[in-house]
């Protein structure tokens, strides 16, 4: 059991600043393509980022903690961001994820969890039982699949330009 | 044609920032374990973009430059970073990728190359003919590959700790 709090947040405590400093200051040119119908530009991507910090993760977790007589999850809202990114800019985004994250890992940090307690359980939508050393381990996974999926999008502007190369370059043609 | 210099460097000089924010005073938990033979550990990554920026990319841009006789790359060493990684921690990797790429754009940006010059042609040792500005679009895919490549091996470290979300969590199965 490697998904301890400590281990955990050493990833999610670096999302934030890795992000502004492989995002910050760029403009559309590199931000806004996406790679296609419902799929996410960079942009997209902070925003869906942000709208996990506020709806997804850590409402789920005070609902397992609490152990009421409900314990099913909300579904997560994947495309959120279309609607709560309206008007804002990049770097509004970037603060906004900073903020947010720093936040709840200082809630996080302040509950001090025991192994009992991330063993307790909640109900996903899909997948029924799930615990709370699971929901933690997924943010992990979530927030370097984000950075990856950014990584991507961006590469592809560069698909035909790369010539030959294309060939070497495996990021380019995964979906 | 988009991979103009300025384009392209707005990439290429956000790197070494990104992987330190991503990697800077994280412990060999996070970034010794690979994801099995001949793969590369986030550690071996950024060895890697080290030998690229020494190696590789300038030394291929001014054979193309020079327009000489011999216009043939050298081909890449993939695992040169295996000794020249030896006995190095992960801060002076990341220190030397700063350094070596700041130098490298300092370089490229006196060229203050022109649309014919990007189209001046050198000679892969496996592609053949490739001109300047596919090798310059190659370099910023490159980095963002190795990007996408640090995050999936960290993540895969919590492949089985997500528990039924691994099948929402695609990059825990990307080879």
């Amino acid at each position: 059991m490697i998904a301890t709090v400590e281990h955990a947040t050493r990833i999610l405590e670096r999302t934030p600043a890795t992000l502004r400093a492989l995002l910050g200051g760029l403009t559309d040119e590199w931000t806004a393509p996406n790679e296609g119908p419902d799929t996410f530009s960079a942009f997209d991507n902070v925003g869906h980022l942000v709208h996990g910090e506020r709806a997804d993760w850590m409402p789920r977790a005070r609902l397992i903690l609490a152990q009421g007589a409900n314990r099913r999850f909300e579904p997560y809202d994947r495309f959120a961001q279309n609607h709560e990114s309206a008007g804002k800019s990049l770097a509004q985004l970037l603060d906004e994820f900073d903020a947010l994250r720093a936040g709840n890992l200082r809630e996080l940090q302040g509950w001090a969890l025991t192994n009992g307690q991330l063993a307790l359980e909640g109900e996903h939508p899909a997948f029924g039982t799930v615990t709370l050393r699971q929901l933690l381990a997924t943010w992990v996974v979530h927030d370097l699949g984000h950075l990856a999926q950014i990584a991507r999008v961006m590469a592809k502007q560069y698909r035909e330009e790369v010539g030959p190369w294309r060939a070497y370059l495996p990021i380019l043609d995964r979906p």
